[in-house]
């Protein structure tokens, strides 16, 4: 979970399933076929490796849409452009331990900053957004997922905790301005409004980028305690994700139960994926 | 706005509205006998001197429903037990220049916490939950209340920023196991998440009281910086309401332009005072 060290892939098998991609940019696989998988030029395997080892993520996926390992399977996944009918999305597959995609999540909430003389992206030039909550079962726990900017809005971990989540997971590239302002933040009080654990996965920091990102990579408790955190550089960071804890945390400060449903509700409008 | 010196009043006047009690628990001002105004024994504004002061509040409205100067009036007040046909409630009242008593917010969510071995705390068992949302205008922004607990419920802040609030004031005395943790916290996820001022006032603190409140009377801006913050001691804290600054927060990061209003939806199931 979290940042990992470069890894040089030669030729770059499927992103998603590490399939055979026969030349072509079209997987051979089963489900990739199924789910329409299109490795992005350059972007397969060893692109991930690259931009975690520091080299910009000039894609259209990177500002606080930007993820971490694309092509790492498991729980905190990244994020990769992805072509579907002449669109792109930023999109985070998530994987079970037999290597098949159980959850494709496109980011919802396209990033567009402007803060004037320090910095400027407008992801929505580029990108199109996605329609749909995205939640998958573990054997542990109900796991809810956003990329970056989804983060910063606070219905859809609402939703997710609703849903029963426990853990929620934000790939996420915050920049150099946005970083030591808010990507802490945002995931301790995501987990403390929700007494979930939240887990962020970012690429390392590479000062010549372009785009250079704020890394960081964590996880938070229920009680909003940042109980794992890289630095700026690659690393991997681990940490337990204790549900009797957070069944503990929800017993002493039953905000979960506590609220007033009479008064007021966060509801969600459409389709979830997962 | 915030913690204040401790000051002595004998007789005490009316709380709310600083008017001649007649030797009763009663208010001869018309606007107090409107709204059935009844001074709690004990509970006139030099209670709430005293409180200030570092004597505890015994009150059923302490713990994270405690909250700051009492018959203070402005854009900061604290908080009081109420009666009102039997009932207790918490509840905080707002003045305007004129001394008139423009709204009344009865806590809406009460506070009950059991962290065994260090506190148990059910607000339930004495106090009766109020049911509105509160705003109020002012010449410069609108503002909208909650009392103490209140402000771990994000709907509430939510609502607050849909109606139009720019700021937040929240009365309340966190104690010292969820002080340190999430009072600053709270108010920066409050403000970032809805681009808002956010305005606590709490009691300093009293080691010697069977309540020990955090303290911290905190301003945070916008952009979720902690722009005035007061010790554990008694003080007297100031901060601009920069508005401007709120619109170029909002401009540079347009998350209230951005939600997806197709997606999900937050919203009020009942009425609002103010």
């Amino acid at each position: 979970m979290g940042q990992r060290p470069a890894r040089k892939h030669s030729p770059p098998p499927c992103f998603v399933c590490s399939g055979v991609l026969n030349g072509t940019d079209r997987c051979t696989d089963d489900h990739c076929r199924q789910n329409n998988v299109k490795v992005p030029s350059g972007r397969g395997p060893a692109a991930g490796g690259r931009r975690q080892g520091g080299q910009p993520e000039q894609s259209p996926g990177a500002g606080e849409g930007g993820g971490g390992a694309g092509q790492q399977s498991g729980a905190a996944p990244g994020s990769i452009p992805e072509e579907d009918c002449g669109k792109l999305y930023n999109s985070c597959a998530v994987f079970n331990p037999d290597g098949e995609m159980i959850l494709k999540h496109r980011k919802i909430h396209l990033f567009d900053i402007n803060v004037p003389g320090k910095i400027r992206f407008q992801e929505s030039e580029t990108l199109s957004p996605g329609s749909s909550l995205s939640t998958f079962d573990t054997p542990f726990c109900k796991v809810g997922v956003g990329i970056c900017y989804d983060m910063r809005f606070a219905e859809l971990a609402q939703l997710y905790g609703r849903k029963g989540c426990q853990l929620l997971v934000y790939p996420g590239a915050f920049n150099m301005t946005t970083g030591p302002a808010h990507w802490e933040l945002l995931q301790r009080a995501r987990a403390v409004d929700n007494q979930v654990f939240v887990a962020t996965a970012s690429p390392a920091r590479d000062e010549a980028a372009s785009y250079v990102a704020w890394g960081h990579s964590s996880v938070v408790n229920p009680w909003g305690e940042v109980i794992s955190k890289a630095g700026a550089e690659e690393t991997i960071i681990y940490a337990d994700i204790d549900l009797q804890y957070l069944a503990d945390i929800r017993q002493q400060i039953p905000i979960t139960s506590q609220r007033r449903d009479d008064l007021y509700a966060v509801t969600s409008l459409q389709g979830e994926s997962g």
